[in-house]
């Protein structure tokens, strides 16, 4: 199989992650998001979307959207699972993978930032409009973890949230939020960055990352 | 069970046909959101997010986030399925409810646009910014479902993907998207209309509408 992604991209980091944990080879197949690597035509064939990650198999078949790939490789790939097996504890993991993956990562990822540029934000304010809408979704996440038993989001091992949150941590970061108010996320991360899966997972160790 | 909704909200009204498509009743707690009713304390403390949908057991247990809550209807109320029984096939049902869920309707909600307005964007720029928000999603999403048999959008049954897209092209219209570029969207929209779950799900048939 090939992972199209992006060093950067939270989306394809959330693969990178599921994939380590379960123990699958692929092919990593680089687009430069910055560069516009993602609208040529060959890969607007693929995806649609224009977006990172597809995951690609040999046959050609391409799925994209990383939670549609996160579940068709917890069917797929059972062990280690990503979701508990109680329908409604399975609900809870999704709800707080969804805060992150709908409401968060969209509303500040590369091409909103652009189009609010292209509105003559200055680089300042589309820089808080990007750390006001992680401060919402982490603030949300915070409370929805803080009565679950760790070190994981949701309990003993890590899965779909914490596949979902350490990314959104490292975006987070990057627009300059200040997420020591999130103790219960913070240490679900630390848990998490412990593993070879977590930690072979960030950008800084993939094949396109730059400095 | 409670559900906590609000008539225009494209993701309470995905979980509105839902249940009516399994046949399972509800009370309805509306939240006026353009009053920020969602934003009460005791709201906040069900739902974190400070948004809706909420499904509500008689034991206060709270579900938040549609396609958690879709996904926990399928998986504890599985007559009629809402997704194949393929992990393939789920695959691209979810990848389009995902285009729609994550990329397109939260980019676009109140809750943004609001944002919009803060910074001094004029209402024609709020209105544009959601109309190629919904351009940017129906587009792809209508390439998706372009090879997909019909009537609906991935097949003979109605699923998570009409779900999905009867609200957002509900607000496509709002924003005066041209749907008429979405002809195979269209078509899955008409079959599900033409269903009484979806019918009976439109924001003007709820009982917190307005005119």
């Amino acid at each position: 199989m090939r992972l199209h992604g992006y060093f950067r991209s939270s989306a394809a980091w959330r693969v990178r992650i599921a994939l380590n944990l379960k123990g699958i080879g692929v092919e990593h197949v680089p687009h430069h998001l910055r560069r516009g690597e993602q609208r040529a035509p060959d890969y607007v064939a693929l995806n649609p979307q224009g977006l990172v990650p597809t995951l690609q198999f040999a046959d050609g078949t391409a799925l994209t959207q990383s939670l549609a790939i996160l579940e068709w490789l917890d069917e797929t790939h059972p062990e280690p699972p990503l979701l508990p097996g109680d329908p409604l504890r399975r609900a809870r993991v999704r709800a707080f993978a969804l805060a992150v993956a709908c409401d968060t990562h969209p509303v500040q990822n590369l091409k909103v930032l652009a189009r609010l540029r292209g509105l003559g934000l200055e680089e300042a304010a589309v820089v808080e409009w990007a750390a006001w809408v992680n401060r919402e979704g982490l603030g949300a996440c915070e409370a929805m973890a803080a009565a679950e038993p760790g070190p994981f989001c949701f309990g003993a091992a890590p899965g779909l949230a914490d596949l979902c949150l350490v990314p959104q941590l490292g975006n987070a970061r990057r627009f300059g939020v200040d997420v020591a108010r999130y103790p219960r996320l913070l240490a679900a991360e630390a848990a998490a960055l412990a593993l070879p899966a977590f930690a072979d997972a960030v950008p800084a160790r993939q094949p396109d990352a730059e400095p």
